[in-house]
């Protein structure tokens, strides 16, 4: 990739040397979900909704991917677990699947999606966490299989590096 | 403000023209937590953590500023709800005092930070948002008004809209 930033995946950006904003811009464009997503913190449907909870402050995340049979099948998040907290449910025996967000009204990512369009699709749909996904099909069944999530964390944390990349310069 | 971007407090941002990297860098550098942050969203410590959940589903936030005498006095979040529902309390007569993180143990932004400084604090403490304040002193006595809030959202947001600036001249 030309441009100042060069990307590795899960490694981090190396800075080049001074060059034109357009340039920037492209390296910027040029940024995927594959380089900057996180690996993702799943549960399985059957599992309880306290385990959920557990799992989430184990992993100190907000939304938990729920998985069917290893694929995607929903996303949790905190608003939802607070949401069936209230409801006098029994969270021990309460199954995640019956408090998520359920496939298809999920918003996901694949790995070659550029950057911004994750970043946007967080911003448009006002949420906090996309699953990253490879589309497969088997027998004429389409799944999703998991392989990261996409967070506000996670662009936060690229826009702080991208300021630290164009300052070591200054 | 020279530079490609120019901020206008709660209105946006206007492209200038094509500009060299540094000058882009100078832009981004120059923009303070005043010039993105959102209104507050708060609550008074004596309220109970039922209102608090009420307010964050009304407000669609993820942490409320709390206030005691019209100062800031605390923050609560999403997993402090959740940790205190946990708990077998009462939500309806426990006051939301008991369960947020008081201060002096949080993280605060003023308006005059610049964002960097603002995004990296969000990143290196693991949180979601920051209460911006203004320092006062009264009698003596230090206090903290409350003006805004800074979160990963506005962070995201700010990544996208420059994004879209620089691809503008695409």
């Amino acid at each position: 990739m030309s441009g100042i930033l060069k990307a590795k995946p899960r490694v981090g950006y190396s800075y080049c040397n001074t060059v034109q904003l357009d340039q920037f811009r492209q390296s910027l464009a040029n940024i995927t979900v594959r380089d900057v997503c996180s690996l993702p913190v799943v549960i399985n449907e059957a599992d309880s909704v306290y385990d959920g909870i557990v799992a989430m402050f184990l992993e100190n995340v907000g939304s938990l991917i729920v998985l069917s049979k290893g694929n995607l099948a929903g996303m949790v998040s905190r608003k939802d677990i607070i949401k069936a907290s209230m409801g006098n449910i029994d969270i021990q025996s309460v199954p995640i699947g019956l408090i998520m967000t359920r496939m298809p009204n999920l918003y996901m990512a694949y790995p070659t999606d550029n950057i911004y369009n994750a970043a946007k699709r967080l911003i448009d749909h006002n949420i906090d966490s996309l699953p990253v996904v490879e589309k497969k099909e088997r027998a004429g069944q389409v799944f999703y299989e998991v392989i990261g999530r996409l967070t506000k964390t996670t662009v936060t944390q690229l826009f702080v590096e991208v300021l630290e990349l164009t300052n070591a310069e200054a």
